[in-house]
Formats: C-alpha cells, structure tokens, sequence
C-alpha cells in the first residue's frame, strides 16, 4: 500500500488546510487509539449515523454485530459508507469567544464493505477487535462458538480512501486580542479508567488481572 | 413539548429494545453531557458524516460554523440530516468473547434545520455553546464583533425526532459461563481533564481562572 492516500473531492480537507493529513501511518494511529467510530450510510435521501466498535487489521476496517443488525445489511447489499473515528485531546481557550476550538485527531473513510465470510478471518477479526479495545484479554475468555459465529456477521472496510483532521496547540487569538487580561491556553482531556468493577457473580478468590486493573487507552505506538 | 418523543420508524429501537429510551429529559441530559457530535447527510446516494461542536438550548440543537462550512450549507439547502452524540462510559468484559460489550449513551436526532437569522438568536447561540463546554467562560472573554457574526452561520435543528440508547450494567453471560474461571466485570472510563496549559504568549501576572483549573466534564443534572 502507499504511504500516502490519494486525495479525492471527499476526503481533501478544504478550509483549515493545514490541519488535513493524508498519511497512512497518521490514519492508522488515530484507529488504533480510538474506541468507537461512527458509521453514516444513506436511505434514499435520509441520512443514517450509528456508533459502534470496530478494529483495524492491516489495511482494512473491521465493524461487526448480530446479523439483524441493519447497518451491517445495508453494507453487505452495497450501500457506501462513511465512517469517523474522533479522538478529543482538549479544550481550547481563546481570548475572544469566536476563536475558542477545541484540540481532535479525527478519521473519515469512505468505500464499500464486503462481508467477511471466510471463518478464519472472521475469527480472527474478533480476536483483533477484543485485543484492540483490551490488550491481552482473549487469552482468557471462553472462544465463539459455531453458533456464535453463525449469527454474527463480520464486514471489512478497505483503508483506500481516507484522510486525517487534526488540530494541536495553544489558541490563535486576532494580534490585537493578545494585549487582553484574559487567561487562555489549553486544558488537555484523556479518557481515564477507573477501577474495574468485579460482576456481582464473580468467585471472590477470582482477582483482578492486570490489564484491566491498569487499563490505559495508550496513544498506541505503530 | 411531550415529556416523551414519539417512536418514529428511525428512532425505534428494534434489536435490544430495553436500551431505548424515548424520555425527553433523559435525552436532553445525554446532550448536555457530550462535547462533540457527529452529524450526518447524504449527497446523493453518497453518506458524510463529520465530528462538530454543538449545543441544546430549549428544544432546539445548535450547531454553527464558518459561513463556508459544506455541511452547514447542506443543512440550510433543506437536507436531512441525523446527528448523533455518544458517550462510552465503560468496557464490559464478559467470561466469553462474544459477550463483551462497552457501557453506552447515546442519543440519535433526525430533522431538518434552519439558518438561525435573529442577530440576538444567534449571539444566544454562541454563548450558550461556550458556556457549555466551559461554564463560566463567557464573561471573560472579548465578546463577537459584527464582522465575525457576519462569518459565522449557526443552524438550528428541533428536537421532535429523537431517541437515547443506553447499556448499564455488568455483563450478561451464558448461564453455563459463569462457572468459568475467567475475570469478569466492568472498566470504567470517564473523560478527566488534565492541568491546563498556558498559552505562552499569556502576562504571568494572569492566573488560571478555577473553570479551567478544576474542570470537570459534570454529568449535568437537568
């Protein structure tokens, strides 16, 4: 694969331009740290977005969910797709009201899904996909079954079109602005963990392992 | 306006239907939780959805942009759209792969907007998207000239069409898994705000003011 996207109309970032990223390695980076992404496709006119998981593997989106699921038909019957990861990293205050913004790294990709039907892949798209939200967890938990897997459907979203939206650093103010008595920078937000809550139906004499006791959403290194 | 959103065909929550909720004010706390939404619209049989600010004031969802914003432009044309703002509260690990799941709210709207026209409607507008990401701010800063009002489109979409989605609560495992010696539970995870950090062209005589120094994104009581 190239490093760079190619830039089409619907991915070329038109204003703010210098906030427009187009490299894959960047793209990546921003999928491996998120959780969720949200998924828009249309009905007709009528614009459709839902929020779900999803993991990357090599150069293709993973989302998947029960095959009732009507996102997932729609994908598989062809319909286009647009999909957004959006990483918040924090507030940013200006010195006059319209320059407030805040800091992101964000993802949009566009294409058409296949469903995955090859039962290696599709397994081990659900091993990524618990591995990229819990690093280390599958190792433990009981696997899927046939039946699970029969009634779970698995689609994958090649990375061919796609592009990157960030914004970093402290607030732009008008030249003029920056003589104001007004504080202004930036507070920084993170998702944060708190400590795991064991089910109500646990074995007492069953402990906490350590990547849940220590979870941190790392800014994954690729 | 109804205490209750009527279910339309969009907003009906067909699988898992005791995550739908379709209580107003359990909506409205959803919205004034959330920082960034992500809106969609169709151009064409071709879906967009990209991650935006926004605010709820009364029974109405604010968004605003650059006057050369593609989606607000959309928008005012009379296209539909479907927003949705999501908050993950936590991961669920369930004992077997295919029961993990994330802790959820999130809330879907559908509608048409308007280009919000009334000078005072929209400096409202402003102000109650500041004051929504950083209460307490407003009064601080240097407040809209008319030039940047000019430059500025705000839309404004009514809240009639919408519904929440919510999952709580520890994993649901097969019966016969609990028997299983596998850790279960819930991670939390919150969105926690970090020190803030000065803009470095900032007096040092200006202090941090306590909004920016203890901020925390509250879940709002309505």
């Amino acid at each position: 694969m190239e490093e760079k996207f190619a830039i089409t109309d619907r991915t070329k970032v038109r204003r703010l331009r210098d906030r427009g990223c187009y490299d894959r390695e960047a793209v990546y980076k921003i999928l491996d740290e998120g959780l969720v992404c949200h998924v828009a496709y249309a009905e007709g006119d009528s614009p459709r977005v839902i929020p779900t998981g999803y993991v990357r593997m090599g150069d293709n989106l993973y989302l998947h969910g029960s095959t009732a699921n009507h996102m997932l038909k729609m994908a598989i019957r062809g319909a286009e797709l647009c999909v957004t990861v959006t990483l918040l990293d924090g507030l940013v205050l200006a010195r006059s009201a319209m320059h407030h913004s805040m800091n992101y790294r964000s993802v949009v990709i566009f294409g058409r899904a296949r469903a995955v039907q090859d039962p290696e892949e599709k397994l081990m798209s659900l091993e990524a996909f618990v591995e990229h939200v819990v690093p280390g967890r599958w190792a433990d938990i009981r696997q899927p079954s046939e039946t699970e897997l029969k009634v779970t459907e698995v689609i994958a979203l090649p990375l061919t079109e796609a592009s990157a939206k960030i914004r970093t650093g402290p607030p732009i103010d008008d030249e003029e602005d920056y003589a104001l008595d007004v504080w202004a920078g930036v507070i920084p937000l993170e998702i944060e963990a708190r400590e795991p809550q064991r089910d109500a139906r646990l074995d007492p004499s069953i402990k906490v392992p350590g990547y849940a006791d220590e979870y941190k959403r790392l800014k994954v290194e690729s």
